[in-house]
């Protein structure tokens, strides 16, 4: 049983939880709770820690081998204020972008311009699998997807959507070349959403919170749509905007 | 100018910010930052407090008065990490939920049962004014409205969307006899959100983000609908739900 608070698997997943930088170079991330971890692809975990008082309550007989911590030296490695006393050590999925923009006649799509929010981030994972995408392509300045505040607003969809981070705009070109309308979200797109015709393979574009898309991305896309808004609103939230896109195809 | 951070000023705006009992009792709360400053009814303001630093910066052109605030004093009374160096102490809108719910022939009402989350609240009072909402009516389990997160996610839309807080079982009573049509949305409705005809007066009932709507407000509703949903999704973000259902109309 682990215990000391200095133990290298407490110093190992605070890092994870805490560091992008030691996430990208060891390749893995933290989940953390009953719900989550018990969702988790068995063949992925690299290291499973239960508390010591909650070693009877989760069901563990799924996981080939776990080890037991303290109670203090849990509340030590746990990312939360009231640790659940379940969390796993992932290797992360690796997805190319190429191999997930290969075009299905009915495909959808979600591209992701510079979203800096974690919870945004993770909500519209979340909202993707739901609306029922094929892929989430992220652009290099989005939030690290690995982030314990990302991961926790997927509500697990983190490990059913295919997703990748690359440049957009050849993404973009791709997607276009494969008979896949890219449609952009800005404020002053010309078609109302409501108006177009959503048929065959769809993709949508959700600018940065603050600035929206970019201006070489949007100069890619096929078509600028706008959600008209009423009253005095500047904008909407952009995790709001791509449900609003994804539910209305 | 107020450079103490023992001030009676500076301790009432930190009692504001952090209790919802301080508030109630007082019937004012904060806001914080040169937006949504800039935005507040000059007529609700009791106290605005500018930083020693940002008294240049700020345009204070349209306020009657307002109190200089040391800089270190400053950061003791802001609620955020970064002060921006404005802040107002506002005198809390009132509205009666009958006076909000007296129905337009194509009114358009979001009722809202047990939101807990203070940024899904703010987003989606938000999303409402974006959607043309008439009015928010809040169960009496939501989280205050006057929480500085929930007027952060705002964006300004607490000024200017009519809110009340209400027992919902009459709310809805009301609205049905005054032939609003009330949608809850609901794992099992019997309806897809997107074969509904949303004609005439509509009001969408959200639900708490875990338990979904109450069992005794969801038998009030003229009709449940769901947004159905891919993958193994179990439920959708309350918020996203709110704005998927709201643009549908």
């Amino acid at each position: 049983m682990i215990t000391s608070k200095t133990n290298p698997h407490i110093k190992q997943v605070k890092q994870l939880a805490s560091s992008a930088k030691a996430r990208r170079e060891s390749g893995l991330f933290v989940v953390e709770g009953d719900r989550i971890v018990s969702e988790v692809p068995v063949e992925s975990i690299r290291y499973l820690y239960v508390s010591e008082s909650h070693e009877k309550e989760f069901d563990l007989s799924g996981f080939p081998r776990y080890e037991v911590v303290g109670d203090e030296a849990f509340k030590a490695m746990s990312d939360t204020v009231n640790p659940q006393g379940v969390l796993a050590v992932l290797k992360q999925p690796s997805y190319k972008a190429d191999d997930l923009i290969r075009s299905k006649s009915n495909g959808l799509y979600l591209i992701l311009d510079d979203i800096r929010d974690p919870g945004n981030l993770g909500t519209m994972i979340r909202t993707a699998e739901a609306a029922g995408v094929n892929a989430v392509i992220m652009s290099p300045g989005c939030a690290d997807i690995f982030n314990p505040k990302v991961i926790r607003s997927t509500m697990g969809s983190i490990f059913r959507v295919p997703f990748a981070q690359a440049e957009l705009v050849p993404v973009i070109e791709k997607l276009k070349n494969r008979n896949v309308t890219v449609y952009g979200a800005a404020l002053d797109g010309a078609d109302n959403f409501k108006d177009v015709d959503y048929k065959g393979a769809t993709a949508f574009v959700i600018g940065n919170e603050a600035n929206g898309i970019s201006p070489e991305v949007l100069r890619s896309v096929s078509k600028k749509i706008r959600i008209p808004m009423a009253g005095k609103v500047e904008s909407l939230n952009a995790a709001i905007s791509a449900a609003v896109l994804l539910f209305a195809r």
